[in-house]
């Protein structure tokens, strides 16, 4: 190209999310990467997709290493059922609760929420540890459920009685009619291993801002119940506390997938940002190490981002690293721009004009590589 | 901003076109420019509103000096009324033909195609040369007429007359009947005046790829009406060139503006892109000595830009004077990215994601703005 006169080799880092509906973050990072090299054939690439604790949180984590391996648990029904996990480095293991008991599972969908049940989770984990995991994170995004987690506890050897000492189903409708709660079958393992949760959630368990209240309306829960099953998990959770002699029910996170996030910190879990989470297991990092750019982006970008979504966090260890970050997201909501400008260098679409959503979505891959490239020429083009 | 650690005052050049149906050039440029400030508020900015020949070349002609004078000449039917002209440095002067006879003009195009003449160019061309002019740059874009420029000789001073003597109309219909022409009243400046048409329309006067052919349909010449028509402008342009001893009736651009190319060739005037005379006038090399960058842009950029339209042109002086291009444009054909990817560093809508034609055009300066700050962000942010 006779307008750039210099040799140019800078090293860009592509650490996009997925862009919903259309392409997953793997698929993001390619196009990205094919456009960036038409327009920088000598460019040093390192494509490191992104996630943010919900759907291909997995993919991300093993973009990078690891193995990804089959577990077999329950769904929120209660049926066992094949499931992946990942086996990290370092005793790390990895686990996302979409592929358990997801809000897009049609099965568990088609069962009343509040007989929906976490029991997969436990299973889940139990297999992490029977497979030697001393690390385990858990991205909660997707769930179907809204049992407080009872289910996970109930499958990692918590049992619940009624009144007449009759075992009760681990379920939000259940734990209506629990009297006591049995801890000493819980699985002693869980004492000596590390468990993350990776969410950007931050309710409290019940109450307004509750699990119940907040997320359970787009996951079936009716009008009618809500107060019901709001109460049912505050009283599984006063019970809880007293055995457990402390209480979380209003800790931050605790309202994330249905009160699983309750259930993880009583367990002992930290809770972190999805994607911060990923960043670190990616080592994103390392991979900015010395680079000119980042390239980031999302479906679409708006003031949520800033609340702690992967292209955010990507943006943020990039900044720490000096290497300025550019969002090049499906659209950009452009009253957002002058937040999001205070961070970015650049906020970009991909669409070349007017276009329909629907062209958008079918064309994104290659909207996404003639836009790269078209930023890298205008970044990089340089005067005689 | 954080990520923008060095001190940075670029000069940028902004020279667009208009954007048709939303921004004129002058609001075009004033639009990037606002954005451009607000990334790098150090940077000496240079706006040159472009055109090429078309609507809107008098205002990028005036928009670097020069004055709007008004002059009286007849419409496409006849009439007598004001039109706008400008008187510009060393005694040039210049006119727009869509200022005269406009193919806009509802009352021009109210009169059947056959009927209407470019009798007004012929008085505009005189008004000038009374008003001093040595050098008027005729801009054709935009005519409503199909004359071969008959109507523009005769208010010139020329004589049309029919078989019997008398004075037929300088119209395609009176060149039907068209017997003897006198050029003994021809206005003898026209011999020391320099005469250039503004024009990318290389079509000859006739023939299937003649004004009638190719322009006509678009006029309102109907389909039965093109073979007659295109035989009077032959016998007009036959009996002509026996009246002044050359032949031009093929030459590139005698077919523009419904034949006004031809007539002024007969003239001795030179033909070039009007974006090229644009770019003269206003002296677009001088804004870009020494200067980072250019933005140009048109409402719609795709192969056609390459043909002289004012982006291309402005690109070209840039990249003889090392200067980066970018093109910020309403739409880009993406199927033309890599045709303007050989001239342009970068290509880019303001479309921050999937929006109708209806919001772009309504919201078209301040997405511009939008777009033009991103862009600065990505193109001058630097690491630590």
């Amino acid at each position: 190209m006779h307008f750039m006169n210099h040799a140019l080799d800078p090293t860009i880092v592509i650490a996009p999310d997925s862009f919903k509906g259309s392409l997953d973050a793997a698929q993001v990072a390619a196009a990205i990467s094919a456009g960036l090299i038409r327009a920088l054939p000598r460019a040093k690439i390192r494509q490191l997709p992104m996630a943010d604790g919900g759907e291909g949180t997995l993919d991300a984590l093993l973009s990078r290493g690891g193995q990804r391996i089959e577990l077999q648990a329950r769904d929120a029904t209660g049926q066992y059922r094949p499931v992946p996990a990942a086996r990290l480095h370092d005793s790390g293991a990895a686990l996302e609760t979409a592929h358990v008991v997801s809000i897009t599972d049609p099965i568990g969908m088609a069962v009343a929420a509040r007989h929906r049940t976490t029991l997969g989770m436990g299973d889940a984990i139990t297999a992490l540890l029977d497979d030697g995991a001393r690390r385990i994170l858990v991205a909660l995004g997707g769930s179907s459920t809204n049992d407080g987690g009872a289910g996970l506890l109930v499958a990692l050897g918590v049992r619940l009685f009624d009144a007449a000492g009759e075992t009760i189903p681990a379920t939000p409708d259940g734990l209506g009619r629990l009297a006591r709660i049995d801890l000493s079958g819980l699985d002693p393992r869980l004492s000596e291993v590390e468990i993350i949760a990776m969410s950007d959630v931050d309710n409290p368990l019940i109450g307004e801002r509750g699990a119940i209240a907040v997320f359970g309306p787009q996951k079936g829960v009716m009008p009618g119940e809500i107060e019901e099953l709001d109460r049912n998990l505050d009283h599984f959770a006063q019970l809880l506390s007293i055995e457990m002699q402390r209480d979380l029910r209003h800790a931050p996170g605790a309202g994330a997938a249905g009160g699983l996030g309750y259930a993880l910190q009583m367990l002992g879990a930290r809770f972190k940002a999805g994607a911060e989470i990923v960043a670190e297991e990616i080592e994103l990092d390392l991979a900015l190490g010395g680079a000119d750019w980042l390239i980031t982006g999302e479906g679409r970008s708006d003031r949520q981002t800033l609340s702690g979504k992967a292209p955010f966090i990507a943006c943020q260890h990039a900044t720490r690293l000096g290497v300025p970050t550019s969002l090049l997201s499906g659209a950009i909501d452009r009253h957002a721009l002058p937040e999001l400008g205070r961070y970015f260098a650049g906020c970009f679409s991909p669409a070349p004009g007017p276009i329909t959503l629907e062209t958008a979505i079918a064309d994104a891959a290659s909207l996404l590589s003639d836009a790269a490239e078209q930023l890298a020429r205008a970044r990089y083009a340089r005067g005689a």
